[in-house]
């Protein structure tokens, strides 16, 4: 009997649902030894195959067990660490160093590069990394199975493999639809708003890997706009009006999306943001800005801290006050209030960016991401953000990143030396400002 | 200035030559430690491509030095190993472990996948470690950088990352000029032997990668025929007649050829081989034979061997006689020796392949890849390659092995695990003849 | 001043809208007077693309303007023909015979010829076509621009200039939203509907031209099924079961769809049956019945028709009694009445397919069309089709017509020399029946 | 019995030659008028197959047969059109305008267009007016055979259904091998001499039609130069350096070649040129010079009969002692000869291209064709293609023409109602101090 019959391998024709079944992960573990063996050498695609075919279809409880056999069993020797460690202590020949090398690799490592043999393994491993890290609080024994699929995959996504596409309403559907799932930072509400996404005024280019052709690992969306988009409502309207591309000067990034989340800390990020700057910088050379519409996600609960905190950064009570009136319904039409919380709040946006650290870099993760990348914090902007998640977030600010290709580099180093933060004069002004008004003492 | 100024990067436009420049390999070894720094982070793409192409433009002597310091200076560091081995031994935690494998891997490694980050790094890499290999013997210090490059380029081109192309007259001429190039079994005689070799009746396939589209990495080439071939020449004339490939039965794998020196030890062969199989059978379900045309290389330099051996495994005078005629000129035209040859030889030649071993395995080389790879020994033919080459080395024999995939996987089994060999029984006849005749005692 | 600005050629970017300009007809048509001169020959690509642009901007009335002015302008010269014909038939020579051809061929035909040479004519010349058609009542003097266009448009998009492509969900969703925008015969309900119809138990073909890559001419969807479906609404369900492929054996044809109403009278429907049929036949080679679930369009319309007669061919009470009943709400619910329905209408539906003739053929359009092609009329299905529309024009009826690649020759021939038809025995003895029933003299 | 049997179809594979037979032009006859007839409605894709097939394994008389048969069998009816002008002269209705194209068409056309819907037609029937037209003088009745081919061949090679493709080392080799096979001009010496051509500082692009993919229509070479080149051989040599095309300024068109003798007469060099100059306009934006560099074709031709001339246009004595002398073998390398052939012809050359006509056009082919395409007369080269022919018909004169895209059609338009030429001053003064110089008198 094949053993892919044995599992009753599940696939979307036939219906077949995973099932917990004892033997399978033995059986499984038993063939994950054979792949490894000389057998591999010949029938290593085949046996691959099959392999990931009934990792499939195991039901959660067999998973687990698979995974905690693959950690016991796949695991360096430290008998065999110990020796070579020793001889290489002794004698540090580069022979006793390749020694010490092979002996202190998982052989999981191995039999990972093993199983991607198979026709569609990649993607599977991409998977079962996400899977592993999905459980890993619970089983903390997974954590090596996960760095060494972490290893391996950080080598596979090298840069130099991945493809950047444009993506647009040629695009096959089957990647399309994947758009619309994976979106987080502004959900896509079905085709007709992704169609507006990808018209003649906006461009998308997502990083394909040529192992996982119909999947984008990470995907950036950009408005060609006139002037410096400060709100981000109107990018994302279906309805908004179409901007000749050939009239626009600005660039703005206003959704920037990891797909995958077996890839997680795999950085792609940075260097999507500039390649697509050049991309579209190549296709319109009158677009001389290219700029972030941002959220500042972590505004609110610093705002929360800062009102319970006692003593040195705590709030005045004007602010407070103020704060307060954010959780009454109807606050926005109430024109003064309004009016008094954009005084307040904007200046007090600028002082979280640029002042409150953690560590030594801002407290703001996309501030950080930005900021470590080589951009310059450039502006801030009342009412950018006015979706529920946006308001209970950012308090509905937004604010611009801008990339110019020319200082990326300066700012970077400058940063990530120094910790030195790229702002323009007015968000600076800004923030001083706000020690006058927002924190009780300073 | 620039460090491609500076480098006076040569490129074929403006036709500058490689040249000594003492300070080159220092600037280009400060420029890798940046790439390894923060900075690189960032920046990375940028300067991996200015190191790769200032590292194209250096003369020897400069690329040697380069590599020294290659070699001294990106290495692990033995107080380090020392630390974190010493660490782990007291407690062998997962940190611990994790700790250890992180100092013992060499700095080149994460060195080399920032450098993949540039655009035809890959290429470039691939080259770096054919350059190192060549010069091997002389620099016994670039070893270790070679093996952390074998490393990486075998995770690289794992079988998953391959893709299978067909190669015909509608590929492009970038890549049929490399087959021209690169065949190195039976070399191809220009453009219109090559258009023979891609014509209906034959098939050319290639694995491909995709960081290198225009480079087929390893390609075979099968003629379509009636009947097993017996002889390679008339597979490799130009003007021999067209075969109707609908009315073929045979499939023979006439040449197999690995491009890139620079992936030496990297398996290739055994996967294509049968996936090639399999897309000709589906493609034909008349074609029920796959099979070799292969030659017995090292079948002269056994017999010499074997002259001059004194006792056991010596050849007998007759043998003796004969083969010292081979040497004669025009020993062909002579029909009387022409058959005793024949007689005397062919038995001889299944008596080699099948029992003269090294160590456990067969002494000659093709026989062990296609016997290990699970093919069985069909047929031995008498002058089926009379190119000077073949009558220097398999004194014009030809061997043919076929590859049943049914069978595959259970041959290369009892081969590996008993060294069995499975060889028809014709050929089991003519290696037991070969006792009574050739040898002098056994 | 340029032409397309004189026109302000409107564009989805600047959102010109068509406008009325007494002068623009006469523009356009200097312009094309000047195509036609010598000086088109050297800027004719330019010289079509400003025509072409502006004519896109016509307001309708203008539009008409500029018609009547082509139909006046670029119209054979009667002098012309009265004299080329004379001199023919005074002396039929070769050359006499080239110059009538030559003067009775509307300018016009070179008019569109060379328009044609600009960028994307070509579709803009189909959707003329189908603005004269659609106009074509009012304006009978547009018939003979209508022809001209018919005549180039039959020979440029000849059979051997169109390609069969598979339409998945790798395909671009440019050309799917186009799917769901013209499906006539079953709408698609938005991407979620869409998507079912190109699962792996789905095929949908169309035919497209080189030069409208992204428009399908004409479009087939195939349901691959267990069994000859009867019913229509199953296969439409977004949420029916996925059938694995490769245990169909039949492939139902579902639906048909003409997308260029300015090829209208172009026939494209019956050579794409017949190569999709082919195709999948390939592919699935258990499929072995190639069957259409068709409407009876007109079957309804007749009943009603027949319903009025006062003697031959008017339907007995009975039956006219149980036809007022379908328009009784509820009459489904009744079990006794969808009985005596079925039992009544399956047989008059067969009598009607068979018997009912307009001239010679069937008067069933839908007969007409897959009995002239050569299929076979299989089964009839009670209640195949239960939507609004089916009830109101089939009264529920489907037809299943088989084609057998075998005997279509065949029966095209009897059908067009003898109008035999050909029908299944079941179908032959339902019409039989239905004269002893439905209808009050035979 | 299959037809295609009947005539044992010629194929590579088995390799059947054409025969004669006497029924085979009969056989065809009546299956070209099967398709004419209703069946041809249903089984036209596979009767027009079989037709072809049949036709391609025609031996010369047998396809002569069947051409005279073509032309007797498929043309207008006399007294069709007779009666149908006779209607239209009484009444011009459309109806009877409709009824005379109808009969005046000749039934060929429709046969052409019914078997151009088998697959690969469109080849073979643009091979068939090669054929007819290769063989037009011995049988003058099948010129409207070809007439009607040309008709519908216009139509299909629209301008606007051309695609134009770069043709580089990327290209497949099977278009590469027919420009080896085509290029007429300057004939590519194999593989290495074509690679030359397409290296980097060189372009080539050709038109091709989607259903001939594999065969260029006409295609054009260009050298990137810096300074407008004024020899040719420089350019043809396989050996000489490469230029950095981001260095060039001139794109110098140096060969242009129609490859299908069956689209004689039909137009597409002038698109091609103003097309491929923009193309290489935008892909180097430095590059500011279009021009050609061209023969004189006719020049020595001329010459010679000038010298034979009494009386005006004669040449003077010392011209015509200077012509006779290159007929002399190594007049190149006697100095004096070599700088009075210079002093002397290159005026003369002026002169002959700008003076001397065929009624109102210049007499020279290559000079009419740029320059009612719309270019300038920039220079003319002595010495500039030193090839056999070169010095054979041009005496080694080149031209340089130039286009300018800003000028191009007004120069077009002053050319075809003015027969104004459009030369640069120099060429101009050339062609004064001629007068007073060569020609005896004027």
């Amino acid at each position: 009997m094949r053993l892919a019959e044995f599992f009753r391998l599940s696939s979307k024709a036939n219906g077949t649902f995973p099932h917990e079944d004892p033997r399978a992960a033995e059986k499984l573990i038993s063939l994950c030894h054979a792949l490894l063996s000389e057998r591999g050498e010949v029938s290593g695609r085949y046996l691959a195959s099959e392999i990931l075919g009934a990792y499939q279809s195991l039901d959660a409880s067999t998973a687990a067990a698979f995974f905690n056999r693959v950690a016991a069993e796949f695991s360096p020797r430290p008998e065999e660490i110990g020796r070579a460690a020793e001889a290489y202590r002794k004698d540090s020949t580069p022979e006793n160093l390749a020694r010490l090398q092979r002996v202190v690799e998982s052989p999981r490592q191995e039999l990972f590069r093993r199983l991607n043999m198979a026709p569609g393994a990649t993607r599977i491993l991409v998977e079962m990394r996400a899977r592993l890290l999905k459980d890993l609080e619970k089983n903390p024994g997974w954590s090596p199975i996960a760095s060494d699929l972490a290893h391996l995959l950080t080598s596979w996504f090298n840069r130099g493999f991945l493809v950047l596409r444009r993506i647009d309403w040629q695009t096959p559907a089957s990647v399309l639809e994947k758009l619309i799932e994976y979106e987080a930072v502004h959900q896509i509400q079905g085709w007709r708003d992704l169609r507006r996404r990808l018209e003649a005024d906006r461009r998308c280019y997502g990083f394909f890997h040529p192992a996982l052709p119909d999947e984008p690992i990470i995907f950036i969306e950009v408005a060609l706009t006139r002037g410096m988009s400060a709100k981000v409502q109107p990018l994302l309207d279906p309805d908004s009006p179409l901007v000749d591309p050939e009239s626009a000067d600005c660039a703005m990034f206003y959704s920037i999306t990891n797909c995958q989340k077996g890839l997680r800390g795999v950085p792609f990020g940075s260097f999507l943001i500039k390649q697509v700057a050049e991309e579209v910088g190549k296709e319109f050379p009158r677009i001389k800005t290219f700029a972030t519409v941002s959220p500042v996600p972590d505004f609110r609960q610093w705002l929360r801290e800062s009102q319970q905190a006692e003593k040195d950064g705590a709030l005045s009570e004007k602010v407070s006050g103020l704060i307060a009136k954010l959780d009454e319904p109807d606050w926005v039409q109430d024109k003064q209030t309004y009016a008094e919380v954009e005084r307040e709040l904007v200046p007090l946006g600028a002082y979280y960016l640029l002042r409150v650290k953690q560590g030594k870099e801002p407290r703001d993760p996309v501030a950080r991401f930005h900021l470590r990348n080589g951009a310059r914090l450039e502006r801030i902007n009342w009412f950018g953000d006015t979706s529920v998640i946006g308001m209970q977030r950012s308090v509905g600010l937004m604010a611009n990143y801008v990339y110019r290709l020319a200082e990326v580099e300066r700012n970077h180093e400058l940063y990530t030396k120094e910790y030195k933060v790229n702002a323009s004069r007015e968000v600076e002004a800004l923030a001083k400002r706000s020690s006058s008004l927002g924190l009780a003492a300073r």
